[in-house]
């Protein structure tokens, strides 16, 4: 059954993604141009935002026992392939005599425009094929470049840290496509969905790359810089020792738990996204990410077991708590902040009423996006894993042989045969 | 046993780090401004600093093969915290108007503050507890930021990298700790204070972004920036060559040893610190670098079993060789180099005399302060485990079951109860 899969997987897979990549260089030549006009100050900025993209959100999935190789594979496929179309989709927005000129900032926000399409890959991580994870960054990139038009350019409103623009969009975009795809089969957990030791370690890889770098995620394009520096570093310190806390008191026997540290210490990061660089006060922002912390782990504990059982939603990485929920409260804090606080009130631009439309056109364009995406997805000749196949790298990976338990104290003669027959 | 202790840590643990957390931002809220009058030029070598702090010093300590999740977890944890603490600490000393005002300076300084618990938590790895690594990060940081307080303003000495503040101060600190909680039972090594093959490989990541870092470190407070980044680049180079051809040599069969290369090649970024942006020449750098090397390696073979067994010091990490002996090495170069050197003899500020004082207090009050909280850490409500679960992630962490061989291929009913076991 795998080797039928993997067959059908190679010209599908090898086919459409040398086509899209022919697709784009065609594009590019035609519409991109360089911009050398701008400055290099945000190059440091970029290369953290990168690191993110790539090590952080890479690692961060690499959790789960037999998956790695997809994990941090798939990201850099996604990822790769995103920037590229992710500079068109944006590009054609701010299209200038026929052409898209591209530089640093325009860099930092095709690396942004891939977030969203990683953000789902959590959600329906081990389920899908990597044909379909390349139609769905299709999809995903060029929804969320029309909805990012809309937030900044007709509503107006604000979003630094783009807590509501990639990490609300990518999480419902994510989650209506896992419901979409919904598989009953998976109702009680998959043996292969669990971590082990050492794939818990590795994840801690993308934590705290994600952790260092994400004040730069939310300061590249902030005008008040230094606020949203400070701001960041300080809801992330705050939420992390909130998630400690939390994660001890929710367990039975008081003791951490490494699922929850991976991630639930990175909600702060998100929350405070919105109004990162607003005058919120460093307390504000560690009030926001304290909050974060505490909606991150109870949304673990608590929510996505519901999620699953209730709206059939599997989610797999728990991105809803992540990034979901997070994500939103940045939305809601800067309703709050724009409604009360006289700094921004001054300012006729960001307004209560912007934000909400913001924030609900977002969740709502995702939703919708999602579930479109989701129905093409299931289009039967996409290459969809069987539940017996999901979590396993061995169905699209050529995969290192683990020796098996009767094979260990096999005596070297059976050693030799098996060196050779690996030649 | 084990399940006692859990009980114990879960409310102990979870209301010390909420409480904390609340009087905190309380005093953000009081004390905390930003300074947006400053440049963000810094952003870059503070990016570098908070890798070091997170990533490097957090797997840096992942070689217990039983202790992974604790050293990276709770080495998120101590720096998340400490950032907060140290900001207030160091802030009161620079208090303007009532406030503290915060920028990406403070936010070095606050990063920095941190390093020296995280350093005594190499020391004590593996025998303390979540509750009182929180305390014993209280107790140093406050002691740290009156020492720094006390060589930069009051003794005018200069410590660029922080040599003898941070890596002299961290070290003695924690072996005074180590010292108090001597545990005799240790004596013979514990059968989990060992590495495995991937353990040993994941400290490297701790070693390489350490290492790829520290010019960083080094210069970001200098005013001679570059001459500290070339003096700390060389410094670690030469160092490296030099613990190759040391641990080579005093292994019994002439391999290297992980834990040596680990460590030791890391020490001429600590030594070549204090003096890293005085005119010393590339070579002297160099053999500052050399000599740290040659000492960190010696220390780790003959001194560190001389102090485990003669003077009652378990240090886990052996940070007395990376950090501790060169430190001191640090302090008294910049001693010799303040006494020799023509540039440094012109300036008034940098004398012998007041190098030797920085040294001295650092030292002492490292060792007295260290003793002290030692002493409070000892108190029996704290937590501590016993002799027999040190080393050992599952007293505090939720660790996923490895199967052993024969369980591998056990039936679902089997599943089941262990299933229903960990519950």
């Amino acid at each position: 059954m795998p080797s039928a899969l993997d067959t059908n997987m190679k010209f599908k897979f090898s086919i459409l993604a040398l086509l899209l990549e022919v697709v784009i260089i065609f594009l590019f030549g035609i519409f991109v141009e360089y911009d050398t006009s701008a400055s290099q100050d945000l190059y440091p900025y970029f290369q953290d935002i990168h690191v993110m993209i790539f090590v952080g959100f890479g690692f961060l999935m690499t959790f789960l026992k037999k998956y790695g190789f997809s994990s941090v594979g798939i990201n850099m496929l996604i990822a790769a392939f995103g920037v590229q179309w992710g500079t068109l989709m944006q590009g054609f927005w701010h299209i200038r005599n026929g052409k898209i000129h591209v530089d640093i900032k325009s860099m930092i926000n095709a690396d942004f425009s891939t977030a969203t399409a990683l953000i789902s890959f959590g959600a329906v991580l081990g389920k899908t094929s990597p044909v379909q994870m390349l139609i769905l960054t299709i999809l995903e990139i060029t929804i969320f470049a029309c909805n990012e038009h809309l937030v900044t350019e007709i509503f107006q409103a604000t979003d630094v840290g783009a807590s509501m623009t990639i990490h609300a969009f990518g999480t419902y975009f994510g989650l209506a496509v896992a419901l979409v795809l919904y598989r009953p089969g998976l109702k009680n957990k998959h043996e292969n969905e669990e971590s082990t030791y050492h794939s818990d370690i590795f994840a801690m890889i993308g934590t705290l790359f994600l952790w260092v770098c994400w004040p730069s995620c939310n300061s590249a394009m902030a005008s008040e810089r230094t606020k949203a520096i400070v701001n960041t570093y300080y809801s992330l310190a705050a939420c992390t020792v909130v998630t400690f806390a939390l994660s001890s008191l929710v367990d039975q026997k008081g003791k951490f738990s490494m699922g929850l540290i991976q991630n639930a210490t990175l909600a702060g990061g998100v929350a405070v996204g919105t109004c990162a660089d607003l005058s919120i006060h460093p307390f504000a922002a560690m009030c926001i990410g304290s909050v974060a912390g505490i909606i991150s782990v109870l949304g673990f504990q608590f929510l996505s077991p519901l999620l699953a059982s209730k709206l059939k939603i599997q989610d797999t990485c728990g991105v809803h708590n992540l990034h979901g929920l997070p994500g939103v409260l940045g939305g809601i804090a800067s309703i709050v902040v724009t409604a009360i606080n006289e700094e921004t009130k001054a300012s006729v631009l960001f307004t209560p009423g912007r934000q909400a439309a913001a924030l609900g056109s977002t969740i709502g364009i995702a939703l919708a996006g999602g579930a479109l995406t989701g129905g093409i997805l299931k289009l039967p000749f996409l290459g969809q894993a069987s539940d017996q196949n999901c979590f396993d790298d061995s169905v699209y990976w050529e995969v290192p042989e683990e020796k098996k338990p009767h094979e260990i104290h096999s005596n070297n003669y059976d050693e030799q045969s098996r060196a050779e027959a690996t030649m």
